[in-house]
């Protein structure tokens, strides 16, 4: 049997089924968007690693290396958000095609450095091969609190599922940028351009969230809505559902989708590397969250609720029928 | 300018440059063979991260995946092992080709796991791409106490210069592999190709070398013995003599090289993948190295000793004449 037979996700299920911990000090492996091992006494450590390959997750012809680098990163942080964690220092293993060029290499650490210096990030170590393609894996390390971090396997039914931001942009971004258009002149696809180029990842949302004990699950959106609030039903054995008129787009994606051929409401279920954080509050804290939120700007929205249906995800419309999503994000394999 | 213009540690060295640590927790970053963070009182935190290309680090034609797996592990383990430190857990970013057997992943699995198994690590989390070819980059993390890990830039002059084990027995196995020599029915050459498939990491030995406090500075050989010896002068700045008729060979190596066409010296000199620990140890602490090492039946070879004469390795026959090299090792770019 390939693997492309049982797919991305069915292969991490079954390496996942393999691996027991013997070590109790492993508080979560496999299965969340970070490794989580408890070091000391009332100090986790949080571990994550992303490996980025040209011409699987990034294209020279419309991203240099100075943007590479910092998304590179920024990916990473994306993770550490998505548990409320403090990222601390990384370490890089590049690949690189031995004519490559120096200043790629300089732009490349030029754009994580400046994502680092955002957040106080050391980069501690890392090796460097030759290879044909380009190829980038960072493992980030963070801390938390145990009381104060995150999973995937928290949300109860009646929880009410909120994102940050708005979703579909760096769908829609990737789309406009690989079409050619000159995005320079205009502003709205330049931000669009940009959101795919350039994430900014909820490091100081997600801190927020968990610091105020304000979330039962949280997951950061990189394949998008649906397939990763999929993962925190799989793992809290939970439905949902999801009220299509509220899902936040920005003025960008409500006028230019159409003109790009999409549809903003797949964009926004299934559009990935939105970076944004997915996260689930219940009833009893809706009340101190929207407080809280409201005191420090907490760019929110609640786009629906956990249900006790296992695994079903319910796409609903305001006249209260149901939607039918096309595709559902993005899968290796 | 090129990136094979500088070479690959031309580029590490001017990317080292570039990163400066503001955070006083950081004990060691780029340069040594794991970065180590202060975690909390008393106890540091060792990550190394290791790469492995296929067509570059490895041939599928001469190891099958389980072989890759384990030896994935093991370069890391050793890199753990050359601080002194204690491996705890691992994750794992993969690159698969769509087409790959489920088979070829589960190989893959299963040698790691074997690995992971006999030093009770557990794998906590990792990523899987689809990619044109095979690649695996490990993070693995391990732990050490301050006053008991040992960094590459201790050595002082007039300390003694030991490796364990045999040099050459990797790069010989591979020239075996390579040449289609049936391998299976001559033992020697089956240990040969053995110790470059399945190289056993010096966990062990490192740890007690640490431990006792006995060494001044250590390293692991996986670049061949003078490329390796050269980081440690270059992190200590000092020299270094290495006695040529000391150097550890096996029978194997001995009595195989010159069929392979190959100097046996040279293989021990610059053959690399060895894996072995290559460290220092001041003349005062020689008497109570050599009663410990006796007890434990540490395999170790003295072979030289650190000079003031900073950055200059002298190759030293017996009859004190210098020792010409051909190659020094192996060279990304």
């Amino acid at each position: 049997m390939q693997i492309r037979e049982i797919g991305e996700f069915g292969l991490i299920q079954r390496l996942k089924k393999r691996t027991r911990f013997s070590d109790p000090s492993v508080v979560k492996g496999i299965g969340d968007d970070c490794a989580v091992v408890k070091i000391c006494d009332d100090q986790l450590l949080l571990i994550t690693c992303d490996l980025l390959l040209e011409g699987v997750h990034f294209n020279l012809t419309y991203t240099d290396s100075y943007h590479l680098g910092k998304k590179a990163l920024a990916v990473n942080l994306s993770d550490i958000a998505a548990m409320g964690g403090n990222p601390r220092f990384y370490l890089v293993s590049l690949g690189l095609p031995p004519a490559l060029s120096l200043a790629f290499v300089e732009g490349l650490y030029q754009g994580m450095e400046e994502m680092a210096k955002k957040y106080k990030l050391s980069l501690v170590g890392g090796n460097i091969s030759s290879s044909r393609k380009i190829l980038l894996d960072i493992t980030l390390c963070g801390e938390s609190q145990p009381r104060e971090t995150v999973y995937r396997d928290g949300a109860r039914a009646g929880d009410a599922i909120f994102v940050t931001g708005t979703l579909g942009d760096s769908s829609l971004g990737l789309t406009v940028l690989k079409s050619g258009s000159k995005v320079k002149d205009t502003p709205a696809l330049r931000k669009l351009a940009e959101k795919h180029l350039s994430p900014q990842p909820r490091v100081r949302e997600g801190r927020f969230i968990a610091a105020h004990h304000l979330a039962t699950a949280m997951i950061d959106i990189s394949d998008g809505l649906v397939s990763d609030l999929n993962h925190i039903l799989e793992e809290s054995r939970r439905g949902a559902e999801i009220w299509i008129e509220k899902l936040p787009l920005s003025p960008q994606v409500m006028k230019y989708s159409h003109i790009y051929r999409k549809n903003y409401i797949d964009l926004a279920l299934a559009g990935g590397e939105d970076y944004e954080l997915l996260f689930t509050v219940p009833q009893e804290r809706l009340k101190k969250f929207s407080r809280l939120s409201r005191q420090v700007s907490l760019p929110v929205t609640m786009i629906g609720k956990i249900t006790g249906e296992k695994g079903k995800i319910h796409l609903i419309k305001n006249d209260g029928e149901p939607y039918l999503l096309r595709r559902e994000g993005f899968r290796h394999f």
